[in-house]
């Protein structure tokens, strides 16, 4: 039974075909966030600790930390991303103490994210490109750590899932070369906006169930990205989560402060008998008064989309 | 690629592994509803006329007709059932132009129902029993109409998957000596509550995926048993309908007015390229106020799930 450990200084979170799917919060991210990725030129940290809190509150297992951000007065990420990702990572897990996921293209700041991480952090990521399999895997490797390892290559993305198959395969095979099991491997299978590629969905479903039977590997997936450009994105991402995870899909980058999301994660947890007892879908479908602990952040988000659906 | 088609004067419905999920809808049945049960029996046909209503305002593809009401006055259904039946069914196909699904116990209600009912209506149910076979499957050749094949028999309904897959193939080999094809019976493999048997969820997905790869029939449920005793049942409904869409199931016997599970039928089309170009999507997500035809029922539970969720 595949397994990849993924630890915080005290917390150990497993990815794994007999576990509850691993909810990564991908909130950390200055990515087309304009604001945060200002505030993170001027030193100002407050949105990364509320997205830190927010998301642990809601029920993320772990934590993406990225910390891409171009800035104005140095155009070069080389540069500036590594000290920013070290002074991130350390912030993070000062707040909170779920497993961080490191995310970034620049290969000095993911060491640099390695270097101050406690525990056994996710590396996110490689891909089957020439280069990134040079440069990511012997970091894998040294620091003795799981990556997620994304089915593009030199050539670019295939739409061809089986192309995208062999581009993992690729991967998990030239890991193996460097003596890093299968199981620290998570390959993200790449999941198409279905407005744009009408088999996307089919397309991962396949996808998942191929990795999992004939690589024996975990898989994750930016989730959200299935409902690019259509109308009511939460509903959609609601019923592709459930069915993913039927796939076999053991994990997401996704946002958990939203709770149509999170309840479709929750129920297919229990539907693949991956919630013992129920104890968990019970106990997030306590009524929120009566529920002392009940998350400050999703409570908002709920708000919100109340709010939105009678408008 | 399997079809199964049924017909209103007017409208066909087709259930198939590349069609739109079938929603059958589950209102018209006073099993559990002393308030339908009494006005029935009173000659008060208002409920069924406003559920027939609602359920295709809603998007129903199809109306479950059921007459199964036990009167004060004579508690034999052999008697009372037959013409109740009759007098459902011509008064819903008078208001509604979906094809019918005739649902009874009572082999003489069954008959009563396809004498008078226009088109190809489905028939449910047969069971692996007997003495139901022997019934049942006679009237299924002498209408030509599919039949819903419910996977217990005369030993009750097993907790084994694998008995309960013997039971669909028995009943499908019993139908092929009358002449009847796979292709006209819908299985329904029994879908247990979650709540008291952990892997319920996974046992219909398994058993969805080898009826229709190893039997080639199409499949039926009744959704909202997987849910039974829980709390936020339509939360588990949502994840269950594309979980078993994704394995392969092509219909449900299910609420049609409660927007939160037909919202995730209509993801799952769209994630299973049942949608072309998201028009169904589109359209069903249009802000209501915009949409002139927006179903009054389906505002309505809407509008109640808001309150709960406020509570």
């Amino acid at each position: 039974m595949t397994r990849t450990i993924v630890e915080s200084k005290t917390k150990t979170a497993i990815i794994g075909f007999d576990q509850p799917f691993c909810v990564i919060g991908e909130r950390i991210n200055p990515t087309g966030r304009k604001l945060l990725a200002a505030q993170l030129e001027a030193g100002d940290f407050s949105t990364v600790e509320k997205d830190a809190l927010e998301q642990v509150a809601a029920g993320a297992t772990m934590l993406d930390v990225n910390a891409g951000v171009v800035y104005n007065s140095n155009p070069n990420p080389n540069e500036t991303e590594p000290p920013l990702m070290r002074q991130m990572i350390e912030l993070v897990q000062g707040l909170v103490d779920v497993p961080l996921c490191i995310d970034s293209s620049v290969p000095g700041a993911l060491e640099a994210g390695l270097e101050v991480c406690h525990g056994r952090p996710l590396l996110n990521s490689v891909t089957g490109e020439e280069e990134r399999l040079d440069l990511v895997l012997p970091l894998v490797k040294k620091y003795n750590v799981p990556v997620v390892a994304i089915s593009n290559d030199d050539t670019g993305i295939s739409e061809d899932p089986d192309v995208r198959f062999a581009v993992a395969k690729k991967i998990v095979e030239r890991a193996a070369d460097f003596g890093i099991p299968a199981h620290d491997i998570v390959v993200d299978p790449l999941v198409m906006p279905i407005g744009a590629m009408a088999t996307a969905g089919q397309q991962v479903f396949a996808l998942v169930r191929r990795l999992r039977g004939e690589l024996g590997v975990n898989t994750t997936c930016g989730a959200s990205n299935i409902s690019f450009g259509l109308p009511n994105r939460h509903g959609i991402n609601a019923a592709f989560l459930p069915m993913a995870i039927a796939a076999g899909m053991t994990s997401a980058i996704m946002n958990p402060v939203r709770p149509q999301e999170m309840e479709a994660v929750r129920a297919a947890n229990l539907l693949m008998n991956n919630d013992a007892h129920g104890a968990e879908w019970i106990r997030s479908n306590k009524a929120p008064q009566a529920e002392g602990e009940a998350p400050a952040g999703a409570r908002g988000a709920r708000g919100g989309r109340r709010r939105r659906r009678s408008a």
